[in-house]
């Protein structure tokens, strides 16, 4: 079971809501004698932070991260000892404000009433456990899962805001650093920064699509049926907050295709083939064929709604079933697609990490 | 852990090759008591069936199951135990053939290679584990979980075959029945019979998009962060050969849409609000919100590339890594989408059934 | 979750009752390329076969494998795939009798009120799921779990039956397969054979203790805290029926001791400790510390209770809650801890493998 | 997987290391609206505090646990609200020392070799995490486990020490608080005061056995097969550092009974039998028949070791393979079992909530 943890050999227990005292996780499985150090956490968890631009939350969190267990000094630095890794991440800005608005309301498309249903009550305050504060942690865990596949460079792109889609022929992976969008074209970021300053001054919000490619992925990971390496992506990005699809390669794309042209060709690669197997000539399969990698790029896309915390006035009931009306205020994401570029790019680096440990488990060294 | 099994209190265990002398599996964790008859479970295996038209692989399988365990005959019928529930499907049809164009060549878009890469072998005869013939256990499986969660109706339809979509306008579920696609559109459908027929004599083949909606689902249903419903409909949908995308609810169309557009709106029903919760003006959502249902239909989309066995002939390597070409022949479906329909279903009444039981045990009677 | 499945990336589910058509098992995560024979398991199912002699129930039972799945013939000989493995083993001698006498009283020591109390219903043929009928299962899956870590030797014997005990100075492995109590004391075994014979005819039952001892197992095998190998021993032997305790190495006993006593002494092995560690002194810890494997022999014990059907009027109460008396009829074991030998090394093995795949995962090749 | 996790539907992960920053645990599954505040769950931490007698370690620890997560304030006080509830304990006696001597040297008894034989490496500053100091946590979250499951109680004793066991004619539940033993027996806690200090004044140690009973435990609760109720107990207590041995109801001593002597007969209740189930006439059981609870007390039993840190001087090797002498100074517990009694209580508690939930799941409300 799963509710909070995901992952089998290499396992993330997240805990913490938004406006509690404390966000964190417990990393359990990560293989012993990996040098690990927290400024290495850190670096991703500050790609992520909010309040890095005009189009994030303007909520300040330092998301200082601290190590609490799992690493020890040695003459080679600080190393993983093969127990578990617990990261902690105080909350500092959860402002003391007025929760009478979304107390007693269910507001449109947030996971208040469905939060409500199931337990009987809720944490309101910011969310909660389904706010995207949780996201943080993730990011912290995936710091250290991409460690663990030698030779694998995980890495995120948003492709697409509205119905704004980048072209593919300027992708640049060098521009992802240089906007705030995590954009790698150059001149749609340029365009981006002032079509969501019109939505953001409007007080409306967008959404979007994110890529993840994982290139340098052995070939052979993943597992038969049930625990695909596809699966297992969907699944992860699916769990980030406000994802509605994932598809990996050519995606829905590939209904529209014939077997001729969707099928990768292959030809033999100069070396030999055990290594690095043959050379494909098209990746429409976004590197997984029946649930196994096959060596290329590992290529997951998912969208994101546009965040239902908007300024104009909507529609909803209050807790005792009568209509009202419900009038968001406060700090939210625009469009909050791009913070999720380096949560998607930590899921796949988890479920890369999982893959890893259980195919060398199950069919080990030859 | 779960290569070939899926649930976690309603589990599916599945084995068996396309060529092997039986399919079957073992779904365990289904509640005592329930009425449960082998014919029930053939009529679901029956729709999914081979050989039922000219637009599916003519490999002729009775497909006849068999109950193993888990039943006994009482005063008021035959009812489940509680006891693990074995299903049987011997294989009748593996039609004895020559494999050596397929035994050493690595048939592109199918998982030759990877199965090979991961194991250093793989089961040649009809792509053994890696087959669509192991949905067929899936299917059985679903005619069980369907009777779990009390008044739901889990229905899927072909909505898109290459890149012709059905009109939403002229939905009609009836149409199921009397079309071999599946296809909730009359129109559609008649168009597809000769698109497809021309598909399949030129020995190509075509992806798909499979749409599933199942009515009745109780709010609250789903469990937070790594277990939401969304996320499990996902991995389940994905696990399916030859998909390539999930979408829930407006899927990649939210993407597009400004937070006033994709937030549903609600209102009070007009009955008590207890029973069924609010009523929701739009459905942008899928009836999934945080990852616990909302009590509207859960909707959800996959995409289904084509079949990669098509009768030209397309680069390859072999075993030895050296460039050969591999013509594929025999029996193949020109659109595999079209017999994914009862499998979706099957997945989403499985992963339905699962989280009811979940919810159950977690949260419990008030 | 685990119901009728156990073990993580060596699992097996077993499926089955009593009395029904077939019993059977699906072993999945088994390494791709074992040799593998039917012969192979066969052997081991036929050590625990019951009607071998007038010292187990007279059922008789040919408890004939076959394997479904999961193996395919190769150049050298036949093989495991990676895929799951599906074992049948049909019932032929269900004997059809009269279960008036059982169907509506709860037999004493059995499990015939609690399953009642638990699913509202039982299978009261030859007590369904819950005889010991399906431990043929696990013998099965232990004949393939045998074969996975290399250099393993598993094997039990029966060390206490009643009161008497046997005398460990007279141990000889060699003895094990020449009575029909796997008592390895050849004069015990003599006193066995009377002693056993005057609780048969009597109609009575009485208990035993098996132990356990696994050779060859490497140091490191085990994981911390909730996964230790004593915790997953202790689990899978306790899963057997009618087993009421459970300890390793010296178990009990070491509540008795001072810890001069108790704790081995170590000294440095002749050969190069990297490969065997230290040479333990002694073996107080049953080849485990912390959770994980020494290096040493892993030596674990288990009570069997006699089993309850025997001859005399018990008093029960009916499902109704009237006061009743029962009179157990039919084949029965005086001593069902001499079956439980195969079934305790079979349960070993699988736990020994399960860990072997997780280390070799979690920590792999340095 | 469940290397720090244990539980399925009521799940604990656990982290941190005897000298680290910290201690901790993530309750995942906990049902909502539970009141729950952190006194009670201080309370049940202070009576496994170390430093509170002579008999046990000197380390001063306050173990003030704070809650991170998973709880509300309400009108009606603070309660559970579904999300994972984080506990974090800080260390603050981890008393700088010297650790030359441990550092390089495997203590004989300790998981000082198996660790570095798993992990090639091992945090040897009070044994990192293989340290009991982890039972804490377990504690703290048997506090949160306890208020689950209507109406039971968990109670736990120390039966014997070395060989004096109690008298269970003198059981007094009410003597447990009353001397430093957790001992029922009056007369005997007397007698362990003088025996145990001159054991501890020796620099020796001693093993002990601990009793745990749970009164109120619904029949009905486990599940078949591998995931008993007594299998589960089994695992979760020999997870228990030190404990070598686990027993349910006769127990070992199961092996010597007749089935006459040994199956608990039934006679009906006089209140009706739905509620309560037959009155059964003696417990040999344990309260657990075919792996579910029959209604009557649960009774569990686990050995313990003597502490390995003795003050005599031990034949060990070192990391070299060298042979050496070591000599454990520092403070240590002469007799681990006394405050194993707390965590065993801990344990059954949460295995009976975990049983309470999946039931309630798996066959639900009727």
């Amino acid at each position: 079971m799963s509710h909070n943890t995901f992952g089998h050999l290499f396992r993330v227990t997240t805990f913490g809501e938004s406006h509690g005292v404390a966000i964190g996780c417990v990393v359990d499985g990560c293989p012993p004698q990996l040098a690990l150090t927290v400024e290495e956490i850190q670096r991703d968890l500050d790609r992520r932070r909010p309040g890095q631009s005009r189009f994030t939350t303007q909520r300040q969190e330092a998301d200082q991260v601290k190590i609490l267990s799992g690493v020890m000094e040695t003459a080679s630095g600080q190393v993983t000892t093969g127990a578990p890794i617990a990261l902690l991440i105080e909350n500092t800005d959860q402002r003391s404000k007025d929760y009478s608005e979304i107390k007693d309301k269910f507001r449109p498309g947030h996971a208040d009433f469905t939060y409500e249903a199931k337990y009987g009550l809720r944490d309101y305050r910011g969310g909660g456990r389904s706010s995207a504060r949780e996201t943080a942690t993730r990011v912290a865990a995936g710091a250290i899962a991409r460690k663990i596949v030698p030779g694998v460079t995980v890495r995120g792109a948003l492709v697409q805001m509205g119905p704004h889609r980048i072209d593919r022929e300027k992708w640049d992976w060098n521009e992802i650093a240089r906007n705030p969008f995590f954009c790698p074209d150059k001149d749609k970021a340029a365009f981006f920064e002032s079509y969501l300053d019109g939505i953001r001054k409007s007080g409306s919000s967008i959404g979007a699509v994110i890529e993840v490619v994982a290139e340098g992925v052995p070939a052979g990971l993943g597992a038969p049926i049930y625990a695909k390496l596809d699966g297992d992506l969907a699944a992860a990005l699916m769990s980030i907050n406000a994802v509605k699809g994932v598809e990996i390669g050519a995606g829905f794309g590939a209904a529209e295709l014939s077997g001729e042209d969707n099928a990768d060709e292959m030809r033999s690669s100069s070396s030999n083939m055990g290594n690095n197997g043959p050379v494909f000539l098209s990746n429409h399969a976004g590197g997984i064929l029946g649930g196994i990698s096959t060596g290329q790029p590992v290529v997951a896309r998912f969208a994101v709604k546009p965040t239902s915390s908007i300024l104009s006035p909507r529609k909803t009931v209050d807790r005792n079933g009568a209509d009202t009306d419900i009038f968001t205020k406060g700090r939210h994401d625009p469009c909050v697609g791009i913070r999720a570029v380096p949560v998607g790019e930590a899921m796949v680096a988890c479920v890369l990490a999982d893959h890893f440990l259980r195919h060398r488990g199950q069919v080990g060294p030859r």
